[in-house]
Order: C-alpha cells, then structure tokens, then sequence
C-alpha cells in the first residue's frame, strides 16, 4: 500500500494551495475532493474583489484558474469523500466513504465549515447507531429500519445503497427539490431532524413533528464537523484549534482556510493552505532527522 | 488634517491585499510603499510556482498583475518612509521621513522582514544620538560630525542633506557599487559597523577596523526593526508578535507577511493582508459602537 506524505482533504483554496506548494517541495501527496473544486466557489456569480492577482473574477472564473494550475502541475483529484482520520501514532489511517483506508504520514485538513452543530445526542451515541458512512456501517444493520439525513443530494446514492440492505429507509433531506430513489425501501421525510436518543445505543431519531424508532441514523454532511472527523482533535465551536503554523494538537495534523477559523476569504485560506503545506514538510523533515 | 481609517505600511502582497480588502470595505485608507511595490518580488527571475491564481510568474509579472488590481480599484500609492509609528490612545501618528505627521484610526504593518538586528547601544542611544530619520533630525546636529549608515542606494539621498547641514557625515553603505555625493562634506567610509558608544548620548561609532567620534549616528536601513518602528510593540526577534486575526499588542494596529514570522512567501503574504484589513475593519465599527 502507498504510504503518502501528505494527504490533503479539501479541494478549496486552502487544500488547492496546500496541494501545489508541497508538489513544488517534492512530497508525494494525495488530494481528496472534487473535481468541481469547491460548490460554495461555483455559485458565486457576482464578482470577487479582493483576491490579489485575480482581479474582479466570478467564482467560476476563479475555479478555472485554479484547475488550470493544478493541470500544469500534475496534480489529481482523488474523488473520494473522507469520513474518519485516525491518528495512528506514526502515520495517519483515512477511512473513505468506500470503506478503503489510505495512509499517510501527515495530514492537511481543508474541508470547509461545517454549519450548525451536532444533533443531540450524536456524538454520545456515534459508534452506537449514529454513523457517517453508509459503505462502512450499512451490512451492520441489515434488515432493519434506519434514519439517513442528507446534507445534499449527492447523498441520495449512499441512501439508495441504504435501501439495498435495509428493510426501511427514512431520508430526511436538509435540501428542497424533488427527491426520487430507485429502491423502494427509501422514503423521503420532510421533517426537521432535532434529536437522536437512546440509551446504550441509538433507538429513535426525533424530529420537529414526530419520533421515529430506528437502529441507526446515518448523517451524511457535505463535510463533518472537525472533532467528529478526526477522533482526539481540539476544537473551538466549527474551527479546529490551531497555532500560526497552523498546527493541531496532534503532531502531523495541520488545518487551513474554513475550517481553521474566521474570516471565511479565499486568499485567506489559499495562505494558510502554503503555511499548512510547509509546516508538514518541515514535520516530515525533522521526523527523518530524529529517525536517523 | 484627514484621520485615516487605516493606514497601509508597506507594498509587498500583504500590504496590497490589506489596501485592497479595506477598500473593497469603503474604508478610507493610505498605503505608503513603493511604486515599484516590492523590490523582493522584482529580482524574482526564476518562475513563482505555488501562488494559487498565477501560474508560473517571474516577480516582475506578478507585480504587473498587482499592480493592475490597484489601478482597477483606484488605489494609489504614497512613496514616504514611515519612520516611527505612536500609538497615541485613540488613534496612530506615523512619521513621515519628510518630518510630517499622518494620523489613522488603525494602522496596518507590512514593512516586510528586516535582516540582522539593532547595533549594540542603539536602542539604548535612541533619541540620544541614534536616530532613523535625516530630514526629523539633522537640525539638531548642525555643524556638528555625525555618521550614516546607508541600507541601500535609496538613502544616498538623505546622506547628501546631511551633508549641507552638518559640518562633516561619514558615510557607512551597507551595499556595494559607486558611490558620490554632492556635499562635499559627505566622505564614504568602508567599514562595517559594528557598535554604537556613549553615556547620556552618542559620542561615536565604532566599526571593525576603527572608532568615529560622532555626535550623532542616523541608521537609514530599507525597513526598520518593528521594536523600533513601533515605541511599545511587542516582538518576537526580527518578527512582530501576532494573534491568528493578526492583532498585535496594540490595539488597532495589526501586522501582516514577512513582519508577522516565517514562512516568508508571497501567498502567505497576502492571506494575512486579508486577515489583517478585516481585523481593523472590526476594530473601527467596535470602536464606532462603543461611542455611541
């Protein structure tokens, strides 16, 4: 298995530019996102402003320069969404939404902000029928009745795979627009999910109308909330902890952009993706020295 | 006079993201630099590759670039060196070298990194004989011996108005190449400073090779120690101590790019500009609100 130094999560401008800048280095890096870099950049018609060396471009204009670059340089985006990073010590074990894991020996985390906060009741019960990744955790709950609330709709083919192995499906989309799924075990809810309650493990998603007993709920958000992301990483509200080097508490683990705090700016996150970058090279170079 | 709501130090990417982000704000701002923006950036010759937006520029494109983004925002430049900035409670007085003060509600610092560090005495001599501004205090000096140390060609000048008013200025370049003045007071010396002595006040430079008595010693360098610049501020070595909004000890005066620490590169820069505008656009609409 490839051991990559770097795995950068994030196609924005903090994991775009974390991405170039350790290429420039000569690491060997892995880049999860999506090859549409980021939607939140897509949608913006109106002209951005204030990003020095791209005057007055729409966000899609933006995108294209920035996949331009990553052209020239050689640089894939590997189109898998990431659900756990375990700190395994030495290395860094990333669970995909295939339930495949890569390994690498640091991380970059540029996943955006998260809106909101967790449900009541999720991250007592995660693990316990509170899941992120219907690949991993659906065979655990074959035949039974289950919770799937969708951040997007391109969760609605991880629900439609629910139904493949479940008796029951309730989805319930955080999304308008029409909702149709091929198996029929999957209903659509239109219900405002408040709560997840249970004991020793889930037993009931609660919503603003009604209770809803089932096994598990699987929450699939655009991205995870920091802390549920990687197990063990401080946080502050949404933004992970970090110091000017944009280093976490946990050594190899770096953040930027977003997710490493207010403001939410592109260039802002495009610097602290180069800051995060040299930060892990020079994490994998003093590792080296000490390793020698 | 006009009180500017923020006042730029410094054309490097820093200081022209911070100008551009503030205006793009409706603040009134002054950015005091170069026209030539950054002398750095325009040696560059080798392609830039990891500044997300512009792919594989030389300095002297990606100035070019720069450059158009301020015209496009009707952003001009004023080419004075600030040489002291006080805080005075309410609001920032910067020294202009031409001895003229400008006020601002905030102050933004983006001076860049300045080599090497203070003379032994320097600090303590401040003000007693030490001094980082010909045209403020040459008067004070009139027909008296003192000594320049030029940090590059551009204080050539400054030398050469010393000369008309004192009677004899050894001149001490840092840099290499010819060298003549007008003033016939003016002699080049080719030594390298090495220590500033005196009591109550400055009575000579010592160098390697020999001691000039002096009554004074002016220290023109490209970009003065933050220390020095700023009476107050707290730093870290040659690096202004910073928060991750970029705030600085002082309150309203921020400090962003190489004068806020390592990594020195180009997009980190601007990021913290950014960062840095935002800062000070907060602090003045807490003030306004406090006033009310």
């Amino acid at each position: 298995m490839t051991r990559y130094d770097i795995a950068i999560i994030g196609t924005g401008p903090a994991g775009l530019e974390a991405a170039i800048t350790a290429v420039v280095r000569n690491k060997n890096i892995i880049l999860f996102g999506s090859k549409d870099l980021s939607r939140k950049m897509q949608v913006v018609d109106h002209p951005i402003l204030n990003y020095l060396g791209l005057p007055s471009v729409t966000g899609k204009e933006m995108a294209a320069a920035f996949t331009k670059q990553l052209e020239e340089l050689n640089i894939s985006i590997t189109e898998e969404k990431i659900t756990t990073v375990y700190a395994m010590g030495d290395f860094f074990g990333l669970q995909t939404s295939a339930n495949e894991i890569v390994e690498a020996d640091s991380v970059i985390l540029a996943t955006g902000v998260t809106a909101g906060k967790p449900y009541p009741g999720e991250e007592k019960l995660l693990g316990r029928g509170v899941s992120y990744c219907a690949t991993c955790d659906a065979p655990l709950y074959r035949g039974k009745t289950v919770a799937c609330i969708g951040g997007s709709a391109h969760e609605e083919e991880e629900a439609d795979f629910l139904g493949e192995v479940c008796e029951k499906v309730y989805y319930f989309p955080l999304y308008k627009g029409d909702i149709t799924f091929h198996s029929p075990n999957v209903e659509v809810v239109r219900e405002r999910p408040v709560e997840i309650t249970g004991g020793m493990k889930t037993d009931a998603l609660v919503t603003d109308q009604n209770t809803w007993p089932v096994s598990c709920v699987f929450i699939l958000r655009d991205s995870q909330f920091p802390g549920q992301l990687v197990p063990g990483l401080e946080t502050d509200g949404n933004a992970v902890k970090v110091d000017l080097q944009m280093a976490t508490n946990l050594p190899g683990l770096f953040a930027a952009g977003d997710i490493a705090g207010q403001p939410y700016q592109y260039i802002k996150s495009a610097g602290q993706g180069n800051v995060a970058a040299l930060s892990a090279v020079n994490y994998l170079a003093a590792r080296k020295r000490s390793q020698q």
